[in-house]
């Protein structure tokens, strides 16, 4: 299994993805294939013993940065780092790509190189969040701010093979993120996606069960949170936030007292396990649904470790069969 | 100053609803009205020592129940507690209203009985929620699933002048929610919304500090939060269930192990009032902005301390100004 990875997307490029994605190699059978300006590359793996033998390094002379326009930025820098990565991901020099760059960049990219599934009408973001059931899929959350019924039913399939492909699901429960349980609750679209979802479900295609609150969602109401990128978008900052947040007050809740200091030693091997369950570094990456190759995109402050873990990410989605799922409910 | 409380409204009617209000009675100066069905409201009482002398009791033969159409039931339930209740604060009878019954009906009955403040296009939910920097008003969060530009920019001024009467901030901070932090983000609404924002901060009218996301916004970042009624209701059931799932697991943690239950003993007065943060009957209610009385919406699964809260909440809104400083803008 190929990796190819983007030396030069994010916060902390090169240094830290060079480091992430170099702890990765040899890993699980993966074989990093690093795209970036070949200099920084090279001596930001300096730093870490070097880059060993295996790992090809394949020069980019241009960065897509943040101010450049997303939609475009691809082929104005047609030697940038995410340009040259999908298009070898695209002619089958790797398995699957992996970028901490720009979103939008990398979304517009991935779309118009390495084209989305033949029927699918727009590629989504589908990061996996922690839920009082486990974790659940979140289609989409911030690539498509305006959608149409059928992005919304299109996202319904998507989250639901990645669900069973990837987290080994076997009827993964799929809830229309919506402001109440009813099926008359929220706005046209929402109406109209439930009726389609549930003739979906009647069809035995996916397993509907019916529109979810965003309080029934964290509970882990359903593995599928189907929403369009703007609600599912606050939704997944809403949970950063409110983490960070809680997080925050647990720990003056700590320093609050000698009492509490004493409390807080007794339980900081627990406390560490509650910070990493909530860790976006985690699983490390999101993977683009919809693309016709795996495409994952790492968050933009990713550190080593959160790169090494998009890495096997990235292994995962594209040993899993998911897109061949996608292949072939749309060839039909 | 006399609150007019609707007895048959919300799960726990009509006891629960009885017992808060009557705790409220002759606290700062509070006269309580209950509405429901005498029978049912005096032997509600019966059972906390009896209806006070000071207290009147106005009987409504009719319920609105969670299965009658928000939109219409108080037309055709014209002796429901709410009809009832709502033609007495717009005749004059009472300060305020509130209400642990049907949002969609309430909301309906305030709009078409006590009616809107001229001008006001749509009137909206706006409760306080809890942030790392204290509090924000979140607007609408429920009452409009579809909003145009104008609807937006009013929530903005109706939120910053709640913010100033009831939180007494001085130049709050308004924030757009939307996926991003640049003008250019988000859906045509959005970008739209924007610009009408801006203008009216340059205007010295409101303190616009541009759009904000849910992480930033959980962290603090501003005082009121605009967004329509979908999404803004995705982001407080997102609160509610992070928060009550971050609960559950720091719960878990106590238990774990015996080490950790002697912490949990050390901090047990420190997580009373973690908890106590996080309670949603701590407010006990939230405001519907833009009618022109107060109409205080009691959360549905509500208490007596809920209610009793949402009574002072009531008192506190309609002391405050805050109508008087709507009218007094769009009178202009």
């Amino acid at each position: 299994m190929r990796i190819i990875v983007d030396a030069m997307g994010g916060d902390n490029a090169p240094g830290e993805i060079v480091r992430g994605a170099l702890a990765a190699h040899g890993k699980n059978g993966i074989e990093i294939v690093l795209v970036g300006r070949e200099k920084d590359v090279r001596s930001a793996g300096a730093a870490y013993g070097g880059i060993p033998a295996g790992v090809r390094v394949v020069n980019a002379t241009e960065v897509i940065e943040i101010c450049d326009d997303p939609a475009t930025a691809f082929k104005h820098k047609k030697d940038s780092s995410i340009t040259v990565g999908l298009n070898m991901l695209k002619a089958g020099e790797g398995d699957a790509f992996v970028s901490a760059g720009s979103t939008g960049a990398l979304l517009s990219a991935a779309t118009l190189l390495v084209k989305r599934v033949r029927g699918i009408r727009r590629a989504a973001l589908a990061p996996v969040i922690p839920t009082a059931g486990g974790q659940a899929v979140l289609i989409d959350c911030g690539a498509n701010a305006e959608c149409t019924v059928e992005y919304l039913v299109q996202f319904a399939y998507l989250g639901s093979f990645y669900a069973k492909r990837v987290l080994h699901l076997d009827k993964p429960r799929v809830g229309l993120l919506n402001i109440g349980a009813e099926p008359s609750k929220g706005d046209t679209l929402r109406q109209e996606t439930y009726q389609a979802l549930r003739e979906a479900g009647e069809r035995g295609e996916l397993n509907f069960i019916g529109n979810i609150e965003g309080k029934e969602a964290m509970k882990g109401g359903c593995d599928v949170i189907v929403s369009d990128g703007f609600s599912g978008n606050i939704m997944l900052k809403t949970i950063e936030g409110a983490a960070s947040f809680l997080g925050g007050e647990i720990k003056k809740l700590f320093l609050q007292s000698a009492k509490n200091k004493v409390a807080g030693l007794l339980v900081k091997d627990s406390l560490r396990q509650f910070k990493e369950m909530l860790n976006p570094d985690r699983i490390g990456g999101t993977a683009f649904l919809g693309i016709s190759r795996p495409v994952i995109k790492a968050h933009g402050s990713s550190g080593a470790a959160a790169i090494e873990n998009a890495v096997y990410q990235a292994e995962v989605v594209a040993s899993s069969g998911f897109i061949a799922d996608v292949e072939a409910h749309w060839s039909v």
